[in-house]
């Protein structure tokens, strides 16, 4: 950006040489110098500084291009670890991932966060040490954790301003108050926008596009990447398409719009229409009276899979309502691709992907300029906590903590310092 | 963004500390490298090599601060122009504007956008030159021509890709041959994102925050600023807000979308629902067939400001439906400013401003994080032209030409190369 200090370059160089070592899985420092713009001495000096602190090995030699064989590098995945923890209505997912972004060790529970956050952060706090120990990740190589959740959000201050999971938790600084317990920085962000930069780190995306990410799980969110940087705006909370509106004329929404698109497409949106449809529900024997509405939701775009007309219809129906919307934020964002992401695609993803898929290449303004292709995310269900992950390396390794980028950039909130 | 080049820091350094320079109107070198981040050392020796090429100009001095008095610097105005260009279906607009982003020229006519454009660039050219004749502005201190017009486009190509203003105009490559009628750069850009960064380069909102703009003349687009870049996605196809859905079942519009925002309160949608009004199209004495309705629209405006409830009715209506739209944009981009301007604000401005901050207020999701405040464009109808001029001066003194930024920015087409 325009007023990125420049007394930040230094940390800034380092992160570039970094990210591009991730992005190309094994390279050269010749090829290093060209991808970057920068000198070959300033590569080699990097390149030596990230050895030596272990970020990156020495690996093999690349094919001979005449003159003497060139060493490649590539990033030591064990050299440094981040924990994503996603806290969702349903249930709390925690994984550990390594530099690479794979994830090394993953536990879910429920019930956590129909608890006061008094009482359901320490336990959090217990199962992440609990998941580092069984992975036998050493404690001093885990740069931090992300946080990810439901927006809006504080995200600076690490508070929710949101009454879910419960009304509990709004206001309640849950950043601060687990980066107390656990001893490590906490970065909160939005579980869509997590998703979303996961994808960017598993390099499933072109560095250089500008995409989109649809994340299904109990509600509908969004988040946008511009050239691997996720969209911040004024204060991140960002791309909430779950509550842009289908009609000017639809129902008030409890967040205070009219006609969101949560409630027409939306998984308990899904539910009711079907409860709604006797012979369906008796056929898949939906419970009206469950409190988790996803495992409802699964069976209906099981059925939707497996052919059953009703629940088809149901499905294709909450897709063109998707479709609608991500034709609303690619005409606003301009995107290459929009990726479909979070348990709720993962279980009807394919009908959703068609449906939105023609929705784009019929409605799009500027499909004459490009079309933008719909895609599922590779991290499936567990987009959003392996996103969170990820943000918290690519927050401290290749961004430079606080540096300012698109939006602001929070310092991480806690008393751990990375290494 | 993480991939610019490092070796783009020194054209860099001397870009921001121009912007700094801009928005602070006058200011100590003690100060610029206070608001930069830059060594004293630094300060002074881009100072020089601004005061060196005429860009700057010191100023008396600071009030004291115990030490010895600080001389301060400012922009020198009148070092550089930039040309706005604007072309829509009801007239062409021309401004020439110094480098602190005031108009010096202006001109505007008609009939040019319905001649192909064969016949209508070389009369543009014409127009060009004539009004930097007639504004004493020596052809060389000319950075180069910011031409604004619809979306879509192909902005690296200079090339629009929509059949405005007239069909003619479709893939016709604008850009080169404007400039090869010139002799100077010329930037093809979207006239709603002009109108946008003009607003930040005048000074009107706060440098720091992201900011949407809604433009209305004879259609409805938009552009979005990020800390003072123009959010460009993936290729500056962006915000394209009168083609965003208003209604899942509304009417089929030309672009291919259904229920487009355009179609329900753009001006000519306006006229057409006031010409269905029987009592006040005879009131009014609108005419069915008027070929340019701004006229007519402009009277309807004017009725309404002045208390005619049929009229008013009608411009309500408008406004809430710009309104609705204004909240999906600032959900999905989380803006803290959003600016009205265009023609056709400028004739009912207070009324639209009203009812979209009150429909913002009522209707954000994140507005427990912070409120979105609506205000009128400083430039008023000519903010695209402004901004069409300020893009060119942008892009050629502080953002460095082809520096990657957000999104795609591309080398100002041409024969003509900036001094």
């Amino acid at each position: 950006m325009a007023r990125s200090p420049v007394w930040a370059s230094r940390s800034k160089t380092r992160g570039v040489v970094l990210d591009v070592i991730r992005a190309a899985r094994t390279i050269s420092r010749v090829e290093l110098a060209a991808a970057t713009g920068l000198t070959g001495a300033t590569i080699s000096e990097v390149v030596r500084e990230l050895l030596g602190d272990g970020l990156v090995v020495e690996t093999g030699r690349g094919a001979p291009t005449g003159g003497k064989p060139r060493t490649l590098v590539q990033l030591n995945p064990s050299a440094r670890y981040g924990v994503g923890v996603q806290l969702e209505r349903n249930a709390c997912v925690i994984v550990v991932v390594d530099l690479a972004g794979h994830p090394v060790a993953r536990t879910s529970f429920r019930g956590v966060s129909s608890m006061p956050p008094e009482q359901a952060l320490p336990l959090v706090a217990s199962r992440v040490d609990a998941l580092l120990t069984t992975a036998a990740v050493e404690r001093e190589k885990v740069l931090g954790v992300g946080l990810v959740s439901y927006g809006p959000q504080d995200r600076r201050a690490g508070v929710l301003l949101t009454p879910q999971p419960t009304d509990e938790w709004r206001d309640h600084p849950v950043a601060p108050h687990l980066a107390e317990c656990l001893g490590l920085p906490v970065l909160l962000d939005n579980d869509a926008a997590a998703a979303a930069i996961g994808e960017y780190w598993m390099g499933a995306v072109d560095p250089s596009s500008t995409y989109g990410c649809i994340y299904m799980a109990t509600g509908i969110g969004g988040g946008v990447v511009v050239a691997g940087e996720v969209y911040r705006g004024s204060t991140s909370n960002t791309a909430e398409i779950g509550h842009i509106s289908m009609d000017v004329h639809g129902d008030e929404c409890p967040c205070g719009n009219v006609g969101c698109l949560e409630n027409y497409a939306g998984p308990s949106a899904l539910v009711r229409q079907a409860l709604e449809t006797p012979g369906l529900a008796r056929r898949l024997a939906l419970d009206p009276d469950a409190d988790d509405f996803l495992t409802e939701f699964a069976r209906i775009a099981a059925a939707a899979n497996a052919g059953d007309p009703e629940a088809r219809a149901l499905v294709e129906r909450s897709a063109r309502y998707l479709g609608h919307a991500a034709v609303t934020v690619a005409v606003l964002f301009d995107l290459d691709v929009i990726v479909l992401a979070g348990a709720s695609f993962a279980v009807a993803g394919s009908i959703y992907q068609a449906v939105i898929q023609r929705e784009l290449d019929r409605r799009l303004f500027a499909r004459r300029a490009h079309s933008v292709r719909v895609v599922p995310s590779v991290n499936g269900s567990d987009a959003a906590a392996i996103g969170g992950a990820v943000l918290v390396l690519q927050s401290e390794l290749t961004l430079g903590r606080g540096r300012p980028g698109i939006g602001a950039r929070p310092v991480p909130v806690g008393a751990g310092e990375a290494p």
